[in-house]
């Protein structure tokens, strides 16, 4: 495949997303509209922050288990809210047969196979989970009951992008249940917090955390916690939520408990999801005009060595010089702390491009697309020096290293750079926030930020400022003080601030 | 929940496969027609095949990918012996929206929502696949592409069996492309190895590896190689199977590539896949009357300690006891040596279970139930004499172990429990594969265990044998010489004896 140019940010960051997917070959469109394929360096990547999460709901006491594709149509209508708020966009089965075409054109479907119940490809499996939960949960004794699922989940829309909005997508989905309202809400903040934790130290993406306003609220839920981390385009992206259901669908789904007093009472539920749309948060966050920039916390390769050579001869005498450097990094680690994960330890991963069919320059050319944080060329010459070449993808910086150093400046630059992609997003997104007065302001700031404004507390300002800027509240941060003001828009007497954004 | 009685194997082996797969948790049924729910416990054992078998993958040089849950219909039609060969019974999407019923009464289809093409939920994944292997495969130097994908998968059985025959499944597929038909057949057989390396290593099954008759073949295989292990009830459950796929789909699908010699050519395939049917396996093969029997290479709890108390006070002082022992079996590593991956560590799994809601006796028995390999029982008594009592689930031995030995003692029966499981396993197994020559020996062997009996290699033979005795050639197993013989069925000339068995 010859290179192709890849979109400047400035140009169209749009189009640039899309060509940033293609060219460092993390997915593409499938012949399904809508679908994609997740390609293997793209699917690495994922697989990271699978191992990763899981790891930290482990660590917070959760188990998984696994639950149908399919949920019966009836199933959708039992919680009211649930019915109402949810889109009804989903892939729905209605036959279980296909037959040979009687002209001999392949195959049709059976018209006698078709399902008394519709079934729906599962959109998001609280309905089907709670069916089940009422079979598990008969005392307080079986409570707390903490059980996420990974799975593909699809939502039939109609405008898609990869990682940001497909048809089906990856996921996992926490449920779980609990004896009082006070611990739901706990459950509910705590998982917010992992998320945050991981998007922060994993991710190396700062955020903002919050409440998401009732309108915004998953539809059955009593509390929406969100994080919101701003993309390059000065877009939130909304990337991960954690929900407080209330007694609503343990009501919906008739599940009781008897509790420590012997009175049967309705369960207290949360759930709590990411997907692969974390994918395009991490694309949008720290890549640059030569292509993404990976947090070495879940980069798929963290090094790659592309020796300048002519013979095997050449090959042979380069790589053995840099034997035992490699052979200590082999057994080292880079350490991740976080407050759910003490000391993660992840291995180096070290790609060794001695591929005869490709020019160094189209090898420095891929790895900087795909965003290797660092890279070491080395040559006869650099050999006769003692020393290596060693690129490091974030900075763009280069550095000549002694051969005997190479194990630990390759480290410590894993653990540099690790932090400072996250200082840098860090910076971007608190230069482009802003506090602001008037509706003006608020105008003309939403174009080139988050703003942090009063907000009176109705729909109707929301929906107003939604109409006229197409920008949304995003949260109300947790780390803003109350504060007493007037909503810039209505007028009104406002008793804080929450962020207005545009948004993916 | 009360203890419920466990059928034993004598009194009805298929009743007492369903009881143990409730009783131990592994899974349930679900309100969806032939869809399982996962259950933790059995999940949990679920990941640890997975993640040995994804270590194994990538050892050998897989990389894992994701593909869309969807077929267009006109897909399954393009490979001839596929479409025809392949089961029909597949969930199909004919609508992407649901709307409110106008009465009220939750949703309903949206009958303007009708797909142009309907979807099927893939069945297996082979032409999704090679749809887009289409896009990657140019040139030699794109080959070999080596891929494996963890999904879900739809067949719409009518007969299910949790674990064993289900509607919904979860499986890995690998898919591969090659320059050579040479090498397509090295890699499907590659990939037998691997499965048989994990099943005998990990799994603890002893079992035959071989060859599927031509008839036996997966639909568009040119060979299909199999293994095959006997189940306490002396069936074979086909439980993996890799198939050498020619260009078959190559063709349907016109994926050509240029060769070394600039000259186009079809792309050589093959496809390889496991599923939770090995869950049924694993509790076929070494499950005993009182429950479970988990190879401790995949135990998701190495080892339960009930200790006996009354007071707080007691606990702590028996915990204590104990504490420097567990602190070096949480640093300790079981390790399992295979043929694909040197020395897989597996970190020391502990539950402490003192709950105090349940009684010493019913946790035993929990503990028996779901298989665990090792249990410590430790009183005030026990603590008076410095040990503790250690009971063995395989062997049901209970011994006495001095404190200060614990940890060592641990491991030991460990490592020594793997390798008897599948010893017995093995045992078992050779003591009914019987070597017949005459069909009346043949028919009453059949019902007691494998058979190796000569074939003459038709189609009529085996078929008719299937008819009269309902069972199948399960394979033409590879270490079995070639032997001149007489096939007893139809006294035509026979070159090779296969395994006739029941099966799953």
């Amino acid at each position: 495949m010859a290179k192709e140019k890849l979109t400047t940010r400035a140009e169209n960051y749009s189009e640039r997303y899309n060509d940033l997917v293609k060219q460092a070959e993390l997915a593409e469109s499938s012949s399904v509209r809508g679908c994609m394929v997740i390609k293997p360096y793209g699917y690495a990547i994922w697989e990271n922050i699978r191992d990763v999460l899981d790891a930290m709901f482990k660590a917070t006491g959760h188990q998984n288990a696994y639950f149908p594709l399919f949920i019966p149509k009836s199933f959708l209508s039992r919680e009211a809210d649930h019915v109402e708020g949810f889109a009804k966009e989903c892939a729905v089965v209605t036959h279980y047969r296909l037959k040979n075409d009687e002209n001999g054109k392949g195959v049709v479907v059976d018209p006698e196979a078709k399902l008394e119940e519709e079934l729906i490809v599962r959109p998001t499996s609280e309905t089907i989970i709670w069916d089940s939960y009422k079979k598990w949960i008969n005392s307080y004794r079986d409570l707390p009951l903490l059980v996420n699922q990974w799975a593909n989940v699809v939502r039939w829309e109609m405008r898609t992008r990869i990682f940001l909005r497909t048809a089906e997508f990856l996921r996992q989905e926490g449920h779980t249940a609990h004896a009082t309202a006070e611990e739901a809400d706990i459950e509910a903040r705590k998982m917010m917090e992992v998320y945050s934790d991981f998007v922060r130290n994993f991710m190396a993406i700062y955020h903002y955390k919050g409440e998401k306003p009732a309108h915004e609220r998953f539809a059955g839920a009593i509390h929406t916690y969100t994080f919101e981390p701003m993309m390059q385009d000065f877009k939130a992206l909304q990337a991960g939520t954690s929900h407080n259901l209330g007694q609503n669908f343990a009501k919906a789904f008739d599940v009781q408990f008897t509790n420590k007093e012997n009175k049967l009472e309705y369960v207290y539920a949360t759930s709590w999801g990411v997907s692969t749309r974390l994918m395009g948060g991490l694309i949008m966050a720290h890549s640059d005009d030569n292509g993404l920039v990976l947090p070495p916390a879940l980069a798929p390769i963290h090094l790659a060595i592309v020796p300048i050579f002519k013979t095997e001869e050449d090959l042979q005498e380069i790589m053995g010089a840099l034997e035992e450097q490699l052979a200590i990094l082999k057994r080292e680690k880079l350490v991740i702390n976080s407050d759910f994960l003490e000391d993660y330890q992840i291995p180096v991963k070290i790609k060794i491009d001695d591929d005869t069919n490709k020019s160094p320059w189209r090898k420095f050319n891929e790895w900087e697309l795909k965003g290797v944080p660092l890279r070491i060329t080395i040559g006869k010459r650099d050999l006769e020096k003692g020393q290596v070449e060693l690129y490091r993808r974030d900075t763009q910086e280069k550095q000549f290293v002694a051969l005997e150093d190479v194990a630990k400046i390759v480290m410590q630059n894993l653990a540099d750079m690790q932090s400072n992609i996250f200082k840098k997003h860090e910076q971007f997104t608190l230069d482009h926030t802003y506090t602001v007065d008037s509706y003006e302001a608020l105008k003309e700031k939403v174009e080139q930020g988050f703003v942090l404004a009063h907000w009176d507390g109705t729909n109707e300002t929301a929906m107003a400022i939604q109409d006229e800027l197409k920008a949304t509240i995003r949260c109300l941060p947790f780390d803003l003080e109350d504060e007493e003001g007037v909503d810039p828009y209505s007028g009104k007497p406002s008793k804080r601030r929450v962020i207005y954004a545009k948004s993916y």
